[in-house]
């Protein structure tokens, strides 16, 4: 059985941002070139399931319902939880219980959108695998910040870096706990 | 003339410490190699005057008199200013106006050594010509951040990135004001 790995891609200014003040995103049009999502496709084609904070999830999903990752199983992770069932589940449970679960059960790798929180205790709880960060070549100066304040140290193995035209630096990293 | 550049060249933890807690920097051993200075010498021997912290310079100076940047005339900035002369300048004045008077007087680039406050203040000011980055393979959980919170947004230009068989990401910017 293939072993699932918890994986984040994602973008941040060079001063560690996730998003500018009021969840701002705009800064990540600099880097937008027509035919390049650098590496989006290979990543997205690698993962079937999706887990995602509340918020993230308000900010991609228009409606609260249709999902834009398309036929992946989403976990919304919300502290309001429903019945729902289907390819979109909100889960008020325990992160790391149903990340555990997640990956003992078959599939592709699971795919990480979410917050400081989300990625802290991931981190902390040693289940998070493997980091790709692209840098988008401004400082924000504030916003949210990809990684929180008070995490556990934890080392790095570098797998994949590269640039690209728009300056983007991308690398990927293996965490080792 | 040559233009002299105000140039920051820094190593920090893929979460944005320059130090961990206690000013640790033992996260640096992690990317030493025989040989490989990760092109420190050439910045070094671009640039003939060192604008540095007290704090930083306490650290680098074992008996806060002689200086580790040999030749370079070096400013020490310090809210106890004193009327030392020579290679090594205790400053307590304004550090716009130092760094403007460098910027308008002969003479090469100029080594910035400092931390949160000072590339703020230098980057509020317009003063900041490049950033050379070096990401060590960790998260360090706390320290000392690079960037602080609260700066006004910059854009980045791309100058180079690569990356060493230690891990180590290395990436330079040109500060667009």
């Amino acid at each position: 059985m293939h072993t699932r790995k918890v994986r984040l891609f994602v973008a941040t200014s060079l001063d560690g941002y996730i998003a500018g003040p009021d969840h701002d995103l705009s800064f990540l049009h600099l880097v937008e070139r027509e035919g390049e999502d650098y590496g989006y496709t290979v990543y997205a084609d690698e993962t079937d399931t999706v887990v995602i904070g509340r918020n993230t999830w308000e900010k991609v999903s228009s409606d609260g319902a249709s999902s834009p990752f398309k036929e992946k199983q989403v976990y919304v992770i919300s502290s309001s939880g429903n019945p729902e069932s289907g390819p979109v589940v909100y889960y008020s449970g325990n992160l790391t219980q149903l990340i555990r679960a997640l990956k003992s059960s078959a599939g592709k790798d699971i795919q990480i959108e979410g917050g400081p929180q989300m990625i802290g205790e991931l981190l902390n709880s040693r289940l998070l695998d493997s980091i790709c960060i692209s840098t988008i070549p401004i400082l924000l100066g504030s916003g949210i910040p990809l990684f929180r304040e008070g995490l556990h140290p934890v080392k790095l193995e570098l797998q994949q870096a590269g640039s690209f035209p728009s300056g983007l630096v991308q690398a990927t990293y293996k965490v080792i706990y």
